[in-house]
C-alpha cells in the first residue's frame, strides 16, 4: 500500500465535508473541480489523492456524491465507534466533549480522569471524574482507542508515556508543548499558541501576506 | 519584503517555543541543528527561515538564545496587547481565555458575546456577556483587533460577514464549516473534526504510516 502524507488526509477530511453538505441538499454528483475549488486545490490533485484509494467518478460525469461521501468515510474510519478516555476535566476538555462533531463522528468518551483532588468524584458530562491513579488498571479491563490531553503542558509527558506503556495507539494533544512518542502512536497536536501567534504574525507583517495554500 | 510562508510562520513559533524553554534555563546558545531537531526540520531549512528576517547567529558559535528569542518575539508580532473579543459564550471561549497562552502572549479579552437570551447579562471570566446586537456599535467604539468566532457552523458566516463589514481584520475560527473572507482579512480554522478525523484514518489504515512532515 503507497504511502499516504498527512496533508492528503486532510483534503480528504476537506472533501468529505463538502460532499456531507452537498448530500444533506440531495444533490447527485460533483466534479473534481468543484472539489477541488473547495478545499483550495486543483482538479488534477483532487484525482490524484482519491486514486490512491482506488477509482472513483467517470469521465465527463463527475463523482457520485453519496458513493464517494460512504467510500471516504469509510477510507477515514468513521462509521464505527472508537472509545476515548479524556485526561484533564478542565474546559478544554469539556469543550470537546460537547462539541458536536465529536459524537457525530463516533467517538464515545468512556471515561475522564484528573490529578486534582477537588475534580476528582465531580460529575462530568454523564461520568465522574476519576482519579489519574486508575488509569492503568482502568485501561486494562476496558481499553480505550483514543485518549485526548487536556492537560498542562508541564504534566504532558509524564502522561503519554504512561498512556503509550499501557497501550494506547492514538493520542490527540492540547498542551502546548512537543511531545515524545514512538514511531507507531498517532499523535496529533491542536496548538492554540501557534494559532495566535499566526494571527498576531498576520497582523504585525500585513504587507507580507502569509500564504495559506503553502 | 519577499513573501513568507503560512508553513515558515509555523515553524518560527515551534523554534520559539524551544527558544524559551532554553531561556528559562539559562542556556546561552543554540546551534541551528539543534532548532532543526526540535522543529522537525533540516538546519538548511533553519538557516533558510530565520534568514527572511535578517542574518542571526555567527558560523560556528550557533545562534544567541536570547538574541533570537526576542526577534522571534518581535516577528510574530508578541511583546504588544492584542484586543480580542470572542462570539459565542460557550465551552470553547472559556477553554481559550482560560488557556495559560493566551493572556502570556498578549491576547486579553475586551467583550464576549451571544445571541442566546439564557447567556446574555450572566458573568463569564470578568465580563458580562453581552448581546450580539451591540456588535456593531462595541466594535466601533473600542475596535478589537482579533475575533475568536465559538458559535455554531450555522451561525458562522453571517458572524464573519457583520466582523468583516465593521473592520475586524484577523479571526481565529472554531466552526467547523469553510468561510468566505475578502484576501486583506488573516482567518484561521482551528478544525476539530480534522484532527479526529486524521486519528481515525491512521488507526484505520495503520499499515499506511500517514507521514506528519509533509
Amino acid at each position: 500500500m503507497k504511502h499516504i502524507a498527512e496533508s492528503t488526509v486532510r483534503r480528504l477530511s476537506l472533501y468529505l465535508s463538502f460532499l456531507e453538505t452537498f448530500e444533506s441538499r440531495g444533490l447527485q454528483t460533483i466534479s473534481s473541480d468543484e472539489l477541488a475549488q473547495q478545499g483550495g486545490t486543483t482538479s488534477a490533485q483532487v484525482r490524484k489523492d482519491l486514486s490512491f484509494f482506488g477509482s472513483f467518478g467517470k469521465r465527463g460525469l463527475g463523482y457520485s456524491v453519496p458513493e464517494l461521501s460512504d467510500r471516504l468515510r469509510s477510507i477515514l474510519g468513521l462509521g464505527r465507534e472508537w472509545r476515548v478516555i479524556i485526561v484533564g476535566a478542565g474546559k478544554i476538555g469539556a469543550a470537546l466533549a460537547q462539541y458536536r462533531g465529536f459524537a457525530q463522528r463516533g467517538f464515545r468518551v468512556i471515561a475522564v480522569y484528573d490529578k486534582n483532588p477537588a475534580l476528582v468524584g465531580t460529575p462530568w458530562d454523564g461520568h465522574q471524574v476519576r482519579d489519574i491513579a486508575h488509569l492503568e488498571a482502568d485501561v486494562a479491563s476496558e481499553p480505550p482507542d483514543i485518549a485526548v490531553l487536556a492537560v498542562t503542558s508541564e504534566g504532558a509527558q509524564d502522561v503519554v508515556d504512561r498512556l503509550v506503556a499501557v497501550g494506547v495507539k492514538a493520542m490527540l494533544n492540547f498542551a502546548a508543548v512537543p511531545l515524545n512518542v514512538p514511531a507507531d502512536i498517532a499523535l496529533k497536536t491542536v496548538n492554540m499558541a501557534m494559532e495566535l501567534e499566526g494571527l498576531s504574525f498576520a497582523l504585525t507583517n500585513r504587507e507580507l501576506k502569509a500564504d495559506p495554500t503553502e
